[in-house]
C-alpha cells in the first residue's frame, strides 16, 4: 500500500537476508519509522510491545523471528526453545502459532546445517501467500460490497456506501492489503463510493492510529468516532454494515477479535445490519471448538489509564508524548479481545469467498485446503 | 460528598450573594480548583465548556445563572433573552429547561424589583431538593441493590456486588448524591461489599476522571475499563447488574444518555444482566412520546482527537496537557448522548422508588407529583 506514494509492504526480508525490516507501528501515525530485527529475541519482543501487531502480520514475524533464532543456533533444542518464545509472545491471534508451526514442521527434519534456508524459504512463502489471500479476500468482498450498495433503497444508491470498522484489520495488520480494509481498497479502486466510519479502538487506540492513517493514505473517506458511538449511527440510518478482522475463529464459527467488537455485532444485530468478519483461513482455529475456551490476553493496565500523542497544540511538533488519564493509582483492567457469538456473524469473508460463520460453513473451505 | 475529608457540595451561593462557586470539572481528576462565577454570561460558558455537567447540575446552575442575569438587569425583556441564552447552551439534557422555567414562572408576575430574591428562593430550592432527592433514590436503589445480592447463586453470596457503570452520574453531576452512583454510596456505607467497573466514558473521559475520582475519594473499590471490555466482562459472569444516569427520559420509557449507553443495555439484555436506569423524575420529558424526538448534541470532533492528562512520567507535575491522537485533519464526529430503547431498560430508578420504564411506570409517578 502507498505512503505519500511509495508502495510499503509491512515487513521484509533485508538484503543481506540476516535480518528482517518493519514499520514501528508504535509510533504512527505521528512518526513514521522502521526497525531492523536482527535476533529472535528483538522480534519477540516487537511481537509483544506490539511494534508489529495484527493477526496475519505476527503470524508472519513469527516465522522470519524463528528463522533469525536457526541462524543463532540451528540444534533442534534451540529451534524448539525459540518456538515457545515466540508462540509466548502473544496467546490469542492463533495465526502466530500456525505460521510457527509450519515453518517448524519444515526443518524439524532436515540436518541442523540446511535448516536456516529451508525457514527462510518458508518464511517468504508465509508472507507471499498472506498477500495473496488478503487480495483474494478483497477480490471477493468488492463483490459483497457492490451487492450491499444495491440492496440500498433506491433513493439512496447514489450516496457513499457507510461501513463501520473496529481496531485495524487493514495491510498495517498483515503484510499487504489487510483483511476488514482489503475489500474496501478494491472498491475505491473501482471507483464505488464510500465512507469509513473508524472506531478509535480504545485503549491502545488502533483506529485512530493506524486505520485513519491507512485510508487517509489512500484518500479514502473517513471519519473517526469514539467506541460509544457505533450504535447511535447504526440507530440512525448512518451505517449500511460492519466489517472487520479477527484473531481466531472457533470451529463453530465464533470470533475472536479485538475488544468491543461483541459490542458492535450485537448493535448490528439490533439494527438488522450486517456484519461481516474478513479472515484468511489461517486464522480458524479447528481445534477449538467454541469461543470460550480461545485464551485472552489481559494487557497492562496502563494502556487504559495512560495515553500516547503528540502536542495538539503544535502539529509541527512530533515528540510523543505519554500522558495519565486517570487518578494516579487508579486499578484498570485490560483484556484486549473479546469473543462475537457466531449468531451474530452474518459471514465470513475468505479468500475462498463468503462463507456462513457455521461449523458447516468452515468445514466447507477446510476440505477445500 | 467527600474530597480529602472535607464535605463539599458542587454548587453553591458565595457568601455575599451575588456569585455562585463551582468545582472547575475539566481540570478533575488532577488539579481540584473552584470558581466564582459572577454572571449569568459566565454561568452559561461553564455549562457549556462542561466546567459543570451532568444533567441536575446544569439544571441547577442554570437557575443560578437566570438569578445573575436578573441581578443585571430584571426587566421582562433580560430574563427572556437570559432564560434562552442559558437553555440552549446544551440541548439535551432536560433538566436544565425545567428548572430554567421553574425560576422563570416563579418570578414572571413579580415586580422586577422583587425578581432577584425571588429567583434566590427558588433555586436554592431546586438545588436543595435535587439533594434530596438524589438521597432518596440512594435509599431505594439500596434495597434493590440488596435483592439483587441475595438474588445471586449462594456460592457467590460473599463476593462484592460488582456494579458496571457509564459516564458520571455521581455527586459531581447533581449537587450532592448523584443518582446512578447514589445507591452505590448508601450501599457501601451500609456495609454491603461491592466493586464496581468504571466505563471510561470516551471521548471525554467522564468515567477516568470524575467517577474514579468520586469513588477513590470515598474508598470504593473500582476498576476503570475501557468502554469496549464492558460485554466482555458481562458474558464471563464479572457483572451482576448495569446502573446508569440519564439526561433524559420520553414518556414512553425511552431513555437518553451519554454516547455508549445503548452498547452497554444491548450487552445487559443479551446477558441476561439488570439495567437500571437512575433519574430524579425531573429527568423525565412528559411532551416528548418516544427517544426518536430527543435532539442529540453533536460536540466538537476536537473532543475524540485530542485528549487531557498530566505527563505520564511524573505523579507529582499536574500540569494539564492536551494531546492529538489521530493524524493532522483527522474528521471525527462526536454525538454525545445516545437513545436506549426502553425494551432494554430493567426499570427505572426514582426518588419514589423503581418504576418500570414505560408510559404506565411513568404515569404513576406523574400522578404522584
Amino acid at each position: 500500500m502507498n505512503i505519500n506514494g511509495k508502495h510499503w509492504r509491512t515487513i521484509w526480508l533485508e538484503d543481506d537476508g540476516c535480518a528482517i525490516g518493519v514499520i514501528d507501528q508504535t509510533k504512527l501515525p505521528h512518526v513514521f519509522t522502521t526497525l531492523k530485527l536482527k535476533s529472535c529475541q528483538e522480534v519477540a519482543k516487537a511481537i509483544s510491545s506490539m511494534i508489529v501487531r495484527g493477526a496475519p502480520l505476527i503470524g508472519v514475524a513469527g516465522a522470519y523471528g524463528l528463522m533469525l533464532a536457526l541462524m543463532e543456533n540451528s540444534c533442534d533444542e534451540a529451534l524448539e526453545k525459540s518456538f515457545e518464545k515466540l508462540v509466548s509472545t502473544r496467546p490469542t491471534a492463533v495465526n502466530l502459532r500456525w505460521s510457527l508451526q509450519r515453518v517448524f514442521q519444515r526443518v524439524q527434519y532436515l540436518e541442523p546445517a540446511l535448516r536456516v534456508s529451508a525457514a527462510r524459504d518458508e518464511a517468504d512463502l508465509i508472507a507471499k501467500e498472506d498477500v495473496l489471500l488478503c487480495e483474494a479476500i478483497g477480490v471477493h468482498g468488492l463483490s459483497l460490497l457492490k451487492r450491499l450498495c444495491e440492496s440500498r433503497p433506491l433513493n439512496r444508491q447514489n450516496e457513499p456506501l457507510n461501513l463501520l470498522t473496529h481496531c485495524n484489520a487493514g495491510w498495517l495488520a498483515t503484510v499487504d492489503w489487510g483483511t476488514a480494509l482489503a475489500p474496501i481498497y478494491k472498491a475505491h479502486r473501482s471507483g464505488l463510493k464510500l465512507h469509513v466510519w473508524v472506531d478509535e479502538t480504545r485503549p491502545r487506540n488502533q483506529g485512530t492510529n493506524l486505520t485513519a492513517f491507512e485510508l487517509g493514505c489512500e484518500g479514502i473517506p473517513h471519519t473517526v468516532i469514539a467506541d460509544n458511538t457505533g450504535g447511535h449511527l447504526m440507530r440512525n440510518g448512518l451505517v449500511d454494515g460492519v466489517i472487520v478482522g479477527a484473531d481466531r475463529v472457533a470451529s463453530n464459527g465464533d470470533i475472536c477479535n479485538k475488544i468491543g467488537t461483541y459490542l458492535k455485532a450485537l448493535a448490528a444485530y439490533d439494527n438488522q445490519l450486517p456484519f461481516y468478519v474478513a479472515i484468511p483461513s489461517s486464522t480458524v482455529d479447528w481445534s477449538i471448538s467454541d469461543g470460550s475456551l480461545i485464551p485472552i490476553e489481559n494487557r497492562s493496565g496502563n494502556e487504559v489509564t495512560q495515553i500516547q500523542g503528540v502536542l495538539a497544540s503544535d502539529a509541527r511538533k512530533l515528540e510523543l508524548i505519554k500522558i495519565r488519564l486517570s487518578p494516579v493509582n487508579t486499578k484498570a483492567l485490560n483484556p484486549a479481545f473479546d469473543i462475537t457469538p457466531s449468531r451474530l456473524v452474518t459471514s465470513l469473508l475468505t479468500e475462498h469467498g463468503e462463507i456462513p460463520a457455521t461449523r458447516e460453513g468452515l468445514l466447507g473451505i477446510s476440505e477445500r485446503l
